[in-house]
């Protein structure tokens, strides 16, 4: 099978450099970095193993891409609206188009905006970040869940295999429940690591804000069962005692934000939240987070 | 009648003061600033026009005063427990207690502290600061609406009356109507100033965290009907409006976190939040500002 990636970012360029790297054919899609990896490769640093790939098929321009079997977004949720440009010359009939991307309703706003693709979630439990041209740094974990949307099974199940023959650990899994388990961490932490300024563990270690995330999580199991997921307390105790064991952590709107870029508010909270009511659930806790991040990015913009 | 302020900050003392000058027998009992008040007086730069008490009946230990007719408390609600020792002393068996103080329950408290204490509630809407010793600026509205607890509704009359003699507009009121309803600008502004670091009018002025200051007073009017306070929409948007028309304001919550100074967070949010939920009203914003205020405060104390 022959991919694309669309945003060779930290998350794009690991999982498109461990596809090249195993021999598939990878075409990666670039902005800032096109020149640099045009002309030296890419480089990964892993803890599990660094590598290179000194020749790389890079473009800038999407239209001189080959049309592709399997075309992995990993583009910001806020760059969104650039899909309906980037993906048209990149699909063939049957191309997965895998989303690895944050929060709810992202399948449903780019198959409203392109019709006849078919999605696929990509749900990367991943730490990794970009911080040379070209140059991937992979702190920790790696998995990478495939949850298909509208697409083939088959083809879902085919991308999990090449992703495992490339060395990352890849399932697939139920859409709704991939989407809301993703969602049940992404949503107390990434907000309240903005509006809290603080890391994972400062969060997990005050009372309050612990029983914040708890409470914020039974809200994602709420919406998530209304779609069938089924999740549970189970789920919420789970997750917690793994952010617990894990390193203190800034989850990637608080890079965002650090960073001056624009924060994922529409589909890490908005969306879902809108989705949510759809089957009849209010996320109070998660509106107001969305407010206090609204205010804080409206303020700081002086807008 | 005779008088005892019990806390001569800007609010005690604000209040006393006028009381004294129009010729009221009122007894200040002082902390930090009675030596100086003691020699020198006590100082009012009003927007209605400064005024000098040149002699003060001021004191340092309870112990001493006489027993009085009315106990103006004007503590903050974080020194309460100091009430089972200050108020006994002061009282006869027909003293009216008056707390001039933020947040719900606190007469309750009192009540459970202080057995056959007579008590009503004093709201102040007012903006006065002390910012030098015995020298009290007041710097806009004045109001005192006194709401009878459990005492005499006479007394509550006659206090009123006092004050309007005193050039303070003051009125009864019904106490659950009372307490709510300031509660319901209290409960929002408060918070949202320290969480947001912003004043009254940015709040107001973004769609997100004014809509999220709605949602807020509704959590409080449901809360207040549940105890016959008769509170609506339209109240939420007079309070709004009157904010609106405010000079931008840093609450008093928003000035004691400035000033490193306790947070009120027990009397305005936690009891609110425990009087509503005996009502069976759930109030999930105000429980979240609560746990991200005691983040705040914790982190800040390194507690």
């Amino acid at each position: 099978m022959r991919y694309a990636i669309v945003g060779t970012g930290a998350i794009g360029g690991f999982y498109g450099a461990r596809l090249a790297k195993a021999g598939k054919e990878v075409h990666f899609l670039l902005h800032n970095d096109y020149r640099y990896v045009k002309e030296r490769g890419l480089k990964v640093i892993s803890k599990d193993g660094d590598f290179a790939l000194r020749e790389v098929n890079a473009y800038d321009d999407v239209n001189e891409m080959p049309p592709c079997d399997v075309v992995i977004v990993a583009l910001k949720t806020t760059k969104n609206e650039l899909l309906k440009q980037l993906l048209p010359p990149l699909l063939k009939p049957d191309t997965l188009v895998l989303l690895i991307q944050n929060g709810i309703g992202v399948e449903a706003d780019v198959a409203a905006m392109i019709p006849q693709v078919h999605l696929a979630a990509g749900l990367a439990f991943i730490c990794a970040a970009k911080n040379a041209p070209g140059t991937i740094r992979h702190l920790d974990y790696g998995t990478l869940n495939i949850a298909n949307y509208n697409g083939s099974e088959e083809t879902a199940q085919k991308v999990a295999e090449d992703f495992n023959e490339a060395g990352v650990k890849a399932n697939t899994v139920d859409y709704q429940q991939g989407r809301w388990r993703k969602a049940m961490w992404n949503m107390p932490f990434n907000g309240l690591s903005v509006a809290l300024q603080a890391q994972t563990d400062s969060i997990l270690a005050n009372e309050y804000s612990l029983q914040l995330v708890r409470d914020m999580m039974n809200e994602v199991v709420a919406a998530a069962n209304g779609y069938g997921a089924n999740l549970s307390e189970k789920d919420i105790n789970a997750l917690i005692d793994m952010t617990e064991h894990m390193r203190p952590y800034s989850p990637s709107m608080r890079l965002d934000w650090d960073y001056y870029r624009p924060m994922e508010i529409h589909y890490i909270y908005h969306r879902a939240i809108e989705e949510a009511q759809k089957v009849g659930v209010e996320m109070p806790r998660m509106k107001m987070l969305e407010s206090i991040l609204r205010f804080m990015e409206m303020r700081r913009l002086h807008l």
